[in-house]
């Protein structure tokens, strides 16, 4: 490609509303432009990477035995409400009335449509397992859009459906996915963690991970193990039962195993008990940092109680003073409620008695889930259900029921890890460009996708699902692979391979040597962008380190003699060779494409 | 691939609601299935053919200089309201509102978007020509989606928009895509013919071109000549002035130009008139059909006379018995009028005192359109704006006037050719699958996407459109590419290009030929599929058929001794061959793929 040619509009300020170095850089290298909020053109450079994240994902996809159809955006309302999902979704799924008043969604996700298909084609075992997938623009009305391609309403996606026979087989194709998507990110030069997840609203049993790329803009917090393997998100992420403040340095063998859900009998109130309640005077005091500023204690001494709305029903939480509370985790243990909402002061009042600030665990009449970290405090300072008043030697079991013992808490840093005897968590931010999830028979049952299995039983498909976003990869390749002058593309997913830079378009031998370089390039299958401006140097060199495309050859005064400049975008250093060696590094490099 | 895993769901009979030969095959052949009307999914084999489509179109689009790149499917009403189109289009336009209640458009097309991201990003003439061109799904609401992928709701469509500084450029690059679409459909295997069209609700001067897949189930008519290369869309023809009646063996010579929009002197009364009008006594006759039988004579002794609101205002417009008025030559004759509607009893009676059936051109207070064929006419028998009365010896220009003389009707079968001397117009039917249309500056002008000049002026880009209907193409090849058993694709358009047919997958010799057929091809590039299934030798060739792949190896009882039968699905003819033969032919044919 010529650069004459090329529709590649760069800026040399930063756009006011770009909020991410991705999305600034991209503005300004001319790879996207907005149309409306979360809306975005790729323009042509932007457009060939999407294309090669595109073409790195389908070669994975079929390579893992996937199917590749296309399903439309435009999907009947009818299906979403068979699923459950048309009011559950909420203003995130954009609806629209045809002209004969048919209400339709635009596809944010396809489960609902995926699973109608196989229900409506196949009808035996003999015809599974089966997984399809699509690469495909999405539609999500995001509350609030930002980031560029990070989080945007109109995006592309490549969604898969595996659809089993057995649980087995289910775990097979899952770990199928799993291992395709870390090579799809390899390919394309992404640094992602995989890390365990919580399926969210979109439902269903089973392990779940999602593909984190690492990266400080993202909106996601990853907890993972300074010692062993274990990565998690924080959404999912469980602190092991060895004690926080415990010395990292006692025996590993006395750690526990991590915290089973169900055994609240492991927490019973230890033998020897604390003396009775007692109540501190504490006026105007309703705060964890005024309390423990007060009284000259730690947090991690205070039992905190928050009321929420789980569903509509009210129940109280308890997590450590220096704890958070995980709603997930609480829907999830109240059987997969779809909403929390926490209480306000009057619904409070009404439930407790209790005055904002002074709310405590004892005697309360609604049912109490109470965290393992508070469980297995012997005593604890709490609120005293009375104005300015807290109570301390309040005991688990004694002071407040010990019925529902479970995790309810996001883990802090530095939390014990649940899977090994030695590591603590570290915390890391990420960006999920994939996920994998069971989701089990929670769609086939609800739109009727049965087979009859080798018995001729009618059975309802197991199934999974497995997304990657194909254009939030590209923001964060640009968040991982960039500097101070503009983007730096790893080779396979770059816009083009090479870039040539003539320094002067006027000197004959500079502009013959140049395009003999590109003539010979691209008869070899390289991708090369000749920038055949009438430009100085100057801006040309600035235009290229933003456009990122990772070799530069710059053709200069001394092209008359065969000598040209070959840079790594990467590695910034110019080495003056000859062309032909400049050939053979550049078809170096392009052989270590995957 | 291996048929086994195909999801490519045949169906034995055809589906009830299928109203055209590609839907009942496309259907039944597994390549789509309806999610809602007009909405379709694209099964692993529709994907397929799509894909390659898609590959041919864009190879063509990057070899005339095209940049690709993508737009957004949700558009901001604003761009439409400020084309003024967004009442305009009327409920074919999706319309939402997202959760902010802002209000868009599901783009159908992108006149918008683009000149509103051109106007934005280029400023000089120097950046100029550029053409942008996308290959994206498209919604479009329409009154009566059918014949499945021929008319959609969701369909994909490659788009193309140029932008000029001058109006020769916009010619270069108009015939330069003409060229390039020819290319595209000659290797695609379709047999498209390009056509003279009006420019219709989209706008603007200069010509305009439709590719018309030909095609007994296309819902637009073309009319091409006998003689001469002249085709033209029904809604542009125009018949040359020779009459129609006159006997083609007369002297070429004496042939008159084609007919010139504004020169009406030419159809001044001939000098002998005829005797003045007379009364008819008609009771109860209403029709032309009616009027004929009555009176033995010809429809074209009859002048028809409608009446019209065009933009609201009433005109009459009239034309020979055997005629039909054209809408568009109408409005485009009106300043590009957009709205043609026939006017009801009451307001024909209120405007014209003449009754149903009885309306005549005399005497009338409303404009009067005349086709040149009635100006031509030296009288005619006309309605007498009275009830049970038709006047003959009407006289043009003496009993109505010629003020407004055009041509205003669609052609007929066998009308004189407008451009040659000797053909006559026959008609076909066609798909349209393509169009090429000038612009000019028509949304550079409202959008203001205005650059500089050479001379430093500000001046209005000069644009033009060039579509292409990708899913539509499909469903047009199967039109052109069927039998009684099934599809038949065009190579390069194939799923797959060769179906390997072992006649029993126990036999052992079969499946070891077949299997080792299936590797030596695919190494070679060669897309196969065979089919593993444990079926009957007839179901199989049954459904081989129905999907159409070009060429057939059927691995029988000789495989053992390196014969099978090879097959072209086109010829249907069975040739008894050596495996290697069958190689030498598949890769022969291979290699005609341009």
């Amino acid at each position: 490609m010529r650069q004459n040619h090329l529709f590649a509009p760069t800026l040399r300020e930063a756009p006011a509303d770009s909020e991410a170095i991705s999305h600034e850089l991209l503005l300004r290298a001319g790879f996207i432009r907005q149309l409306a909020s979360g809306i975005y053109t790729y323009l042509p450079l932007g457009w060939r990477v999407l294309r090669k994240l595109e073409r790195i994902v389908r070669e994975e996809m079929d390579a893992a035995g996937a199917q590749e159809l296309l399903m439309p955006a435009m999907q009947p309302a009818e299906l979403w409400q068979e699923s459950g999902r048309y009011s559950v979704y909420g203003p995130e799924l954009i609806r629209l009335n045809d002209r004969h008043d048919r209400a339709f969604a635009l596809g944010p996700t396809h489960e609902e449509v995926i699973t109608a298909l196989v229900r409506d084609e196949i009808q035996s075992y003999r015809k599974l397992p089966i997984t399809l997938y699509q690469i495909q623009t999405k539609f999500r009305d995001e509350r609030r859009p930002r980031f560029g391609l990070l989080r945007g309403r109109e995006f592309l996606m490549k969604d898969a459906y595996s659809f089993d026979s057995s649980w087995e087989g289910l775990d097979r194709i899952y770990w199928r996915m799993y291992e395709a998507y870390a090579t799809i990110f390899a390919r394309c030069g992404l640094n992602v963690r995989p890390v365990e997840a919580d399926a969210g609203a979109i439902g269903g049993e089973g392990s779940t991970h999602e593909f984190m790329a690492l990266a400080d803009i993202g909106e996601d917090t990853i907890a993972s193990c300074t010692h062993c393997d274990y990565a998690s998100n924080l959404e999912k992420a469980i602190a092991g039962d060895r004690d926080a403040s415990d010395d990292l340095s006692s025996d590993a063998s006395t750690s526990q195993p991590p915290l089973p859900d169900d055994e609240p009998s492991n927490f019973a109130a230890p033998p020897s008990q604390p003396p009775q309640p007692e109540k501190l005077h504490t006026p105007d005091i309703r705060t964890i940092d005024q309390l423990t500023a007060a009284l000259g204690i730690e947090a991690s001494e205070l039992i905190k109680t928050i009321v929420a709305l789980v569903d509509g029903k009210p129940v109280a939480v308890l997590v450590r003073g220096d704890h958070e509370v995980n709603e997930i985790k609480v829907r999830n243990y109240l059987g997969g409620a779809e909403s929390f909402e926490m209480a306000d002061a009057e619904t409070i009042a009404t439930l407790t008695g209790a005055p904002v600030g002074f709310l405590g665990p004892t005697g309360l009449a609604i049912p109490v889930l109470v965290d393992a970290a508070v469980a297995r405090m012997s005593s604890g300072i709490a609120g005293g259900n009375e104005r300015d008043y807290h109570l301390r030697n309040v005991c688990p079991g004694r002071d407040f029921p010990l019925d529902n013992v479970s995790d309810f808490r996001n883990v802090i840093e530095h939390d014990p890890c649940p899977r090994c005897a030695e590591g603590t968590l570290d915390f890391h931010r990420g960006i999920e460009v994939g996920h994998v999830f069971k989701l089990g028979t929670k769609y086939s049952d609800k739109l009727g996708a049965k087979f009859l299995n080798a018995a001729g039983q009618p059975q309802a498909a197991i199934m999974g699902c497995y997304g990657i976003g194909v254009s939030r990869m590209m923001s964060a390749a640009c968040e991982q692979h960039h500097d101070d002058n503009g983007l730096v593309w790893p080779l396979a997913i770059a816009p083009y391979h090479v870039h040539i830079l003539p320094v002067s378009v006027k000197d004959e031998a500079q502009m013959q040597a140049a395009e003999q370089l590109y003539e010979t390039l691209t008869r070899q299958g390289v991708e090369v962008l000749l920038d055949d401006r009438d430009e100085r140097p100057g801006v040309k060199f600035k235009d290229a380190d933003l456009y990122g495309i990772p070799m530069q050859v710059v053709v200069g005064k001394q092209a008359g003699e065969g000598i040209v400049e070959f840079k790594s975008r990467e590695q910034a250093v110019k080495n003056t060779i000859t062309i032909e060696e400049a050939i053979d590094r550049i078809m170096e490099k392009m052989n270590s494409i995957g």
